[in-house]
């Protein structure tokens, strides 16, 4: 890190800052030259807290120059993970569809679901089963035997399945039907659960926080790769701002800063991250021609019957034509599909 | 909720969604004077999802007209609630205090900060002693013997104390300990844990969320309270936005804003909600003359050397002379204080 | 719009309400049958002032149901609009290619970058000759000087040229060299220089606002069209949030919201949008393939001696790189380039 | 600044880079200890530009030490500006009220108006001639008409007046009626609008734009400034955020920050920070506790029939109300009012 000191600072206050680092062993370095000290501080074995540093008076500001996180890293690692979920390796050459209900409802539906996903060329089928909602009045899912039909439709049409898992208490049995486990946006900052994860040995499906920075998203995949489960895949799914149009604002630039600060694959949710069915083939093309390594779409088979979210999901025409659609978008990135 | 249809909406899907109302034993009502359909649709019984009728192809629209949460509105329980942490009665004519560091160190530190506390006029002290971070290599506290320490401080200054749970599993031990247990902003949204909070008889203190709508927040507060216990604190601790002089934008506007919605007590956390010791006394005293029912302020006797947040701590003589100057505002403002 | 009246509305308070709509001539409807009192007023004559209903002290709620604006909106003309610059035609079936330096700086540079632009297929070449900035103390642009030598190197190559106009006297001299006129950010809400814009014949080029909602931002158009220029072009450069990895957060999802609610072309900046050059190949890609009419992306032949934003500008061989896969992503969605 | 190169920067482009500072002049130092190539430049002089510096390929970051404006600068100044208009001096001991409508309507509504601002204690009388409005479509103001109304009722109770200027044209006649001019949100990065009063000799009160950043903000102060007029009032007036239960969040702490930053007076009109007459109240009071040197009010004597904004208007009586409350906050401040 580097600390600018105020102009006037005292030589106390200076020597009060290197003595605080040596005792921590941390390399310091320090600057006169230009009018004001500046200190520079490293730490070799890992990321560094600021605290102690930056109650010191005479301190103007605390520049951190190292990550938070360190495994996330692709100073850690510099080539790219891939994750293997069933037939679909995400993060490799593949444009990995993944598609499904918001809202495993019954098995009629979640069947025509499968089929149609596969026909699509898609690789693992979504469906909730315990759904987090705002208000606790609104439909909570189908519990354990949304998981069943959602293992079984899977199955039967030959694909992998991941399902979201939002209390602790849940993991034996999620781990038990799920080929990849998703913590949901409202758990990312979730400790406990993403340490939980963490020590399983399935990969684990990540999404962004409702308004988590860049940085935070990736330590909360640190939180899960220090268990010792490396196999994460981070998904971007909007965030929050101003903006009244769209239930949230897709970060699309999210992929490529990910790319680059991160070696993990990263796929997009247009679904949630727009919440307007309207808008998702075109932000699904969009997120695919920026670099993402796989799609996750709410589809429906009559989405105005949905028990929850239909507003955000395709019907299967539309979703059969967004498929058609980025196939060439993936061609033309030099991405295999389907 | 009202339903706009569009200009040319079919009598087809007007019906279809007469019929879904009906269905689900809704009153409806229907307009056509002013070119276009518009359906009112009420429910007697509590909220209401609107997702079944978004997404008929002729609605243009869908506007909520209740609240999504019921028990904590004011149009539940017109009177204020108060509720009581030891001695100090939150949501009442009592300015209150509570005061504390961010997170229990040893015996020396929080004892003197109980001290001070109580000096002050303090009525609760608060203290961490697991501490949830955004990265998974800082200090998160010293768990049991933190709530230990913490209690016999609180116990020997007279004072209530106030910690944060942050897993399921702690529930039993933080419970044995607390007066009062706060669900800190990154669990906002962890309904598992809200609800197992809900079901004690204990005061909780509910942070707003990272980024959370005063709307989620109240359905937050709604988990609890849908469990049974209905003693909870909303505490204000600011949201994210583009300014970057501050950790979070305090947003005070949610002091009247919660008054006028719920008729649960509001309290301000100047010391999260800049992320700057010497932005806490002004924010402090705003939050008073706004009408919070307290203030959480954090305290240490030497900020720089405090094991996290440091930079957010006043010292004693800062906390002393702000806590005189609280007094004259809660005076000016009607309220008592100490 | 639709006036939601309290549950306990008085009927002199419904009365005063439909009284002040009738006094402007506005019809009225008003829907009793579930519990609460809903008006329901509609102008046929044009958009609709909320303010004189909105103190009276029985309402709740009011909604607005007509856009703000008019001549912008695709309810008033249903086909897209094409707006004609030189050989391009932005809003048809063409990917237009905008590029050039952010600041003209001398004729070196301009002829360099004007030939790289024709070379790689692009049909305008942009260059600012004024530039607003910040800061009073930065480099603000050749002036004239620029202009000159912005059409001169536009000429020689075959391309149109744009630029920004940031005050109301450098119209006549601006209009004088350029094909399309470019309104900034910062002046989106400058409504004299919309006005003034709005009584050319020439194309304008107009850029959201630094955090303008998209319903401001074609109000901004309507001002232009009002004054009978209908020739605008709609520019997304990105929204402010609290993501600190990029300048601003790109909004690409404003690309397909746009072409629902209007009829007018519109383009994405992906250089300023992001702030780094290195994120705006991919920005760019994701544009096109979101049904961007075209891209403007700034380009220099050394960026780290542009006299401002070099940060964000592309060299000379990632710009050729990235009008090759432009090419191809066009091409995947239907479109023609070059 | 401060120039962080890459771990394995080349030693070709550590000197290129201190080339280029030493041709601008500007003093270098160098840093290598601990494992990395830091460099620190300074410009005795003023502001610093970075951008020459931003694209050497071996750069990761570029961290700024100077603030990027300098006369409105607390370093500049230490002693806090105080300025004069009429009896108000805006800075002082004194917390200045400021209060009107938002439009000036007719004769009997700015007299009514004027009588009531005197009798509150208030000092200085708003009111707009020239209203920009997001729809072209919307009232705009009385004109000329209204800025003589405004004077003939400001004298009449001895008051000064303060009124929004919008363009440049309108310069002279309205500093003909003024005693101090208003720029506002929108017109905050019009930087032809801020020379131009900037030459002027009479006060200026600057509104914070819509989303614009602290910094951005004594940036614009800066314009004004370096013209020659000195005599600037800043205010804080709402930025955008996510929650949609107030117009704007009002950002309080911007008062502290601007106290520390700044020696300009800085005052905060919370009509249109939140856009909720209800909430103007408490969130006056709250600023005038946080230290704000004044507060402007929007009034109307029937706010349900005002031209525009009527909402966020008070009527006499709650502005009576808040007049006795506000004097009590700003004797618990120490300060004089009325």
């Amino acid at each position: 890190m580097i600390i600018i000191m105020k102009k006037d600072a005292s030589a106390h206050n200076i020597q009060k800052i290197c003595k605080q680092a040596g005792k921590s062993g941390l390399a310091v370095d320090i600057l006169k030259g230009t009018g004001r000290t500046i200190i520079v501080i490293e730490n070799i074995r890992g990321p560094l807290e600021s605290s102690p540093f930056e109650l010191n008076e005479d301190v103007e500001k605390i520049i951190p120059i190292a990550e938070s996180y360190k495994l996330a890293g692709r100073n850690y690692k510099s080539e790219s993970t891939v994750v293997k979920v069933g037939e679909a390796k995400i993060g490799g050459k593949e444009l990995v569809l993944i598609a499904g209900p918001c809202a495993v409802e019954n098995p009629d539906q979640i069947f025509a679901i499968s089929d149609i996903v596969k026909k699509a060329g898609g690789k693992i089928l979504r469906g909730g089963a315990f759904k987090p909602r705002t208000s606790p009045y609104s439909f909570h899912g189908l519990g354990e035997e949304g998981l069943k039909l959602l293992a079984e439709a899977g199955n039967s049409a030959g694909l992998a399945v991941v399902t979201e898992i939002i209390e602790v208490d849940q993991i034996d049995i999620v781990a038990q039907y799920a080929d990849m486990l998703q913590i949901g946006s409202r758990n990312m900052y979730n400790y406990q659960l993403l340490k939980e994860v963490g020590r399983l040995k399935k990969p684990v499906l990540l999404k962004r926080g409702l308004s988590a920075t860049i940085e935070e998203w990736l330590n909360a995949a640190e939180y899960i790769m220090n268990e010792g489960n490396h196999e994460v895949v981070l998904c971007e799914r909007g965030i929050r701002t101003f903006e009244t149009q769209t239930r949230n604002t897709l970060d699309i630039s999210a992929v490529p800063i990910i790319k680059e600060l991160s070696h993990l694959p990263i796929i997009v949710d247009p679904s949630h991250g727009t919440g307007k069915w309207n808008l998702v083939p075109s932000m699904s093309c969009a997120s695919a021609a920026a670099g993402a390594d796989g799609l996750m779409i709410e589809i429906h088979p009559n989405p105005d019957e949905a028990l929850s979210d239909g507003f955000q999901s395709l019907n299967f025409d539309s979703f059969m034509e967004l498929a058609k659609q980025l196939k060439k978008i993936a061609m033309a990135m030099g991405r295999s599909f389907g």
